[in-house]
């Protein structure tokens, strides 16, 4: 039997409907003893990229868990519904690649099964809340002790379907990428990771250019937000390892309409910054 | 002694503020051993209609718990406060409706109590917050063990506030009916259970003539919304068990004006359709 | 061993990321039998003022915990983290005024270590993330029974940085205050405490002229917003003992332009209201 410590809950179901709360009844009538975080149900309808990105960063700092997520535009339809191990961990929802990126985070799959024993199921499965009917009450019995492979029909998780990673490249003191997810605080997160940010020579007090939409401005790499003044733009490294651009106190989102799948193109400067006391605003319209 | 597995909470009192976690805190200090899960703290304020409908569909899939559910613009009024027992659970709060379908979903009331007996209450009671001070203390009590009857005065169930159902008819192929709620995804939940429909002669493949404030519109009945193209609307027996109207990806409530309480005509046409690529938009104002 | 019964959780990262799963996934690796309760995730970005509000009303309702609060827009920079004992708790946060009214309101502090031992932490931090990786995983350590003084060094607790307290005083029937927060119904909380309006003989069924921004009104000081009718404007005691002006059903934060900080006088007036039927509308703009 494998042994988790908890289960994880990320959907688009909002918080304002009792749809999250009909999947935590069914895990506790399922799994009395079972304990739930929720990661977040506020991915926007049918946004399976950014389920996967929030999902992908928040899962490392879980202990063994059964990973449960649906952002499922395709529920009812003809898309599998999976289980598949990592890393010790099992996540559980539709294989549409909202999964993906997690589960190669958590060290990649190791075994997956297709959920076709409906004994698993609830007994009335209605075609559009397999969360509830389908998904958390299968993640229960796998919680509860049940083996994954009688979960359902084994397999290949060479099949299991992917989304495509963000595209990124580093050269020549050049980094390339896009942006990958937006937070709270109008923070873009880009695909450069802290990997290739170090290869293209960018570390805390160099400037960089950032080139987007036919756009440029240059701004320090720094440590923190917090070293650049109130309102000024800065790029670090975020506490996903990928570098972001923010502005302290603001959204760079916002202001420099810097959406998921922004091309973005970062390019160290030989300058050195110190310490920015008063940034060029030429270009910037807020 | 009851046994309740858990408690469930439900209010309009938001996320922003304390006010749910000073709920939290109390049950933390009567009950520590109590689980207590969130249905929603987002119904509109005072919108008791919503909080009822919510509360009704989330409750079924709940073992046997303590309801407290606070939609209480009358709070600190004449307004009773309750606790009812129906179906094994327990459910506490205002007398002003909010409670009533969840428990005539339940299986009806069986035994009821209005909250008198102060000494279950917090030593300082705010008129204006009896979740707090009222509701979740007695609750929390009657999850450890205290008995009903020691809650206050018995009631005669019959004098409970009940809302009114809304309303919904058959006949002659035609179910008329009222939008009850709409969720996140912008779905219309109709009043037309899933048993009127197949009396209407609903099913999957018939086109349905959907009439509504002098506005008509003819669309498919399908098993789940996937089931037609990206922005095209559907009518589809939804996950509670009602008529539902629906976009594929977008908001069938924002596009069509359909509100809580707009009445509504189905109708259904001899017409079959198979897989509806293309839908008719004259009569569609987005 | 110092013995907390849970541990609660504010912040500002909203709940859309999954900044606060990270830290709760931290909780469950370091502190497995640790239960948490989330206060509020949605203190507006930055806002100081507004997170130690909502924190110093919602932590006297719960027994002792490990409070950790986490508003902190010098992350990364020279503030310090701190945790500090008061009144059975310990309250673990940036040093920067977020716990002071907390700390104050559960009898003052009386230990305080700044958070150096780094044994404590994550092993890799993020510059901007000391949530995840400094603050849970210290409040996790301290949960579980690790001494208050093993988490760094003593700090004289005359030393911690506390906000300013609202401006309030009393003289003569005259109160004057200011807008500490607003709540989710729009409820304006003034820094008048319920023994302030005593004192100048604010009472149920008297009515006060409130006075701001140049503007006026004569009000009723009732027990509950459910006195008024509909729309109407009444000041009331408020469920964590300060006068708040309201709107039944409504905003008065929105009606009257009251904001955090805005400065009122409420004078009582000799005139008693029995019940207020219809108020003069004069100086109202909606």
């Amino acid at each position: 039997m494998a042994s988790f410590h908890c289960l994880t809950f990320l959907t688009d179901y909002g918080l304002e409907d009792g749809f999250v709360a009909a999947c935590h009844g069914i895990l506790a009538r399922i799994a009395p003893a079972a304990r739930i975080i929720d990661i977040t149900h506020l991915v926007p309808p049918g946004d399976i990229r950014r389920g996967a990105a929030v999902l992908a960063q928040a899962v490392p700092y879980f202990p063994p868990a059964v990973h449960v997520a649906v952002v499922d535009p395709g529920v009812g339809t003809a898309r599998r519904a999976v289980a598949v191990a990592a890393g010790g961990s099992v996540f559980v929802g539709p294989d549409n690649g909202l999964l993906s990126w997690a589960i190669e985070t958590a060290g990649g799959p190791t075994a997956a099964v297709s959920l076709t024993n409906t004994a698993l199921w609830l007994d009335a499965v209605a075609p559009t809340f397999h969360g509830r009917d389908i998904f958390m009450p299968v993640a229960a019995h796998l919680f509860a002790g049940t083996a994954l492979a009688r979960a359902g029909d084994e397999l290949d998780v060479a099949g299991l379907v992917a989304l495509p990673r963000p595209a990124s490249r580093v050269r020549d003191g050049t980094a390339e990428g896009e942006v990958v997810t937006v937070d709270r605080f109008g923070n873009a997160q880009l695909s450069v990771t802290g990997t290739d940010a170090a290869l293209a020579g960018m570390m805390p007090g160099r400037a960089v250019a950032l080139a987007w939409h036919g756009r440029a401005l240059t701004v320090p790499f720094a440590l923190t937000f917090g070293e650049v003044g109130p309102g000024e733009l800065v790029c670090f490294l975020d506490s996903a390892g990928f570098v972001a651009v923010a502005v302290n106190g603001g959204s760079a989102a916002r202001r420099l309409a810097l959406y998921p799948g922004t091309r973005v193109t970062l390019t160290v400067m030989k300058l050195f910054i110190h310490r920015v006391s008063r940034q060029p605003r030429d270009t910037i319209m807020d």
